[in-house]
């Protein structure tokens, strides 16, 4: 399904007014199924569902593995993916029921609560780039999204190495970007320790979690983080990285 | 609580390197009680936050109406805000765990589904704004946020007439500036009817949902629309305004 729809605008200007046309970002409900179990919908833009239902269900911790997958449907047409896992376990709907929803650009997380914070090991890795390294991973990082160029309306995630971007992908949900990196390194043995990635929106205290999650050692932005993201980096040990822009940097 | 925190960060420039110090946007988490029940853990700015729980819980349609409100208490140490109703009704944790989430820049919503878009009543009103009204509430809008201006970490909402701006209120969530707007509203008896809502961030469906909540007929955004919020703002009989830009809108 296209990310992109043409719709018509009356275009209010100095110049006065005329019928525009001109491409909208797609906003699309997908439903994930895990066991036969509706999890959640989430609005996506409608690419890559396999990557988002994967990235997704690994990011909320109810994924460890990608032996644990039996099957991964995705029905396009009535938007749901159904993952089946060998163990077929079911999630209790209690702890379902409580849902923390986070601040940023994206989509709620429900199974980050405090403890997640405890439990979650730090980052251990030698990585090393240098800041021009990361002026030009930014620099093709954003005149690499098509449909940021063509509507304005996505956020973007890429893993990326020293020198070249390895996975890139945009989404309504800057959430959701990053998951169908994350999704797309799981089904397919793409490793992510070691590497880094660079993401378009705000940094918030979830894109931490997410990102120690697959031990990426350098998280960067093009945008600012929150005190909580710049506290949870420090305790991770990721190298926080934010407002990248025309050769600054601001490194947390 | 400040909505602002002071930290430090190595800035990196081709002026060579130097220690900063500047104002990072406060992420805050706040834990919603209804009847002794936690709802949810929202994070957002730690600002009105009384007005956050109203307008949430009114957002999700646990509250229909001031009326119902038996007491509203927020803890700021402990970061939860006790919201008691007359009725003192509790939520289905089964309705609970079938979430919504949203791709927007902000936070999941629990109870939309596919019946909310069916049950949601049109939006009627007999408002005219002109275009260069909407210029004009643009700009006071986008010189209002300080906090914004300081740490580019936050998104904006504002409930405006046809001249002023009557309440303004920002948020590192962007659906958390609106329901900061909404609970304002709601428990200072403010009429959202014939009103607009100016908002800084992108429009997905739900905007349109919170809106046509309050019976509010004028969308207005900075930023651009999604295809679903389009299809909304034209089925609720909202008018959708967005990428508002030094004297040029689009009306959707």
């Amino acid at each position: 399904m296209e990310e992109v729809e043409r719709l018509t605008a009356l275009q209010i200007s100095e110049d006065g007014r005329r019928d525009i046309e001109g491409p909208i970002v797609r906003e699309f409900p997908l439903t994930i199924s895990l066991n036969n179990q509706e999890l959640v919908t989430l609005l996506c833009s409608p690419s890559h569902l396999k990557y988002l239902a994967i990235g997704y269900l690994f990011s909320e911790g109810l994924l460890k593995d990608k032996d644990e997958i039996r099957t991964v449907v995705v029905d396009e047409q009535r938007g749901i993916a159904w993952v089946k896992t060998k163990e077929g376990k079911q999630v209790d709907t209690e702890l379902l029921s409580k849902r923390f929803i986070t601040s940023g650009c994206g989509k709620g997380a429900f199974l980050y609560r405090a403890g997640d914070l405890q439990t979650e090991t730090s980052v251990e890795s030698n990585v090393s780039v240098s800041p021009d390294e990361i002026f030009e991973l930014v620099d093709m990082f954003q005149h690499q999204s098509e449909v940021y160029r063509a509507t304005h309306g996505v956020h973007s995630a890429a893993l990326c190495d020293n020198k070249d971007i390895i996975i890139f992908r945009d989404d309504v949900g800057r959430h959701n970007a990053i998951d169908k990196v994350f999704g797309e390194c799981l089904l397919n043995d793409i490793p992510t320790h070691d590497r880094m990635m660079i993401i378009s929106g705000r940094v918030s205290s979830e894109m931490l979690l997410k990102v120690a999650k697959r031990g990426v050692p350098v998280l960067v932005s093009v945008s600012v983080p929150t005190n909580l993201g710049v506290r949870l980096a420090n305790e991770l040990g990721i190298t926080l990285v934010g407002s990248v822009r025309r050769k600054r940097m601001n490194v947390y």
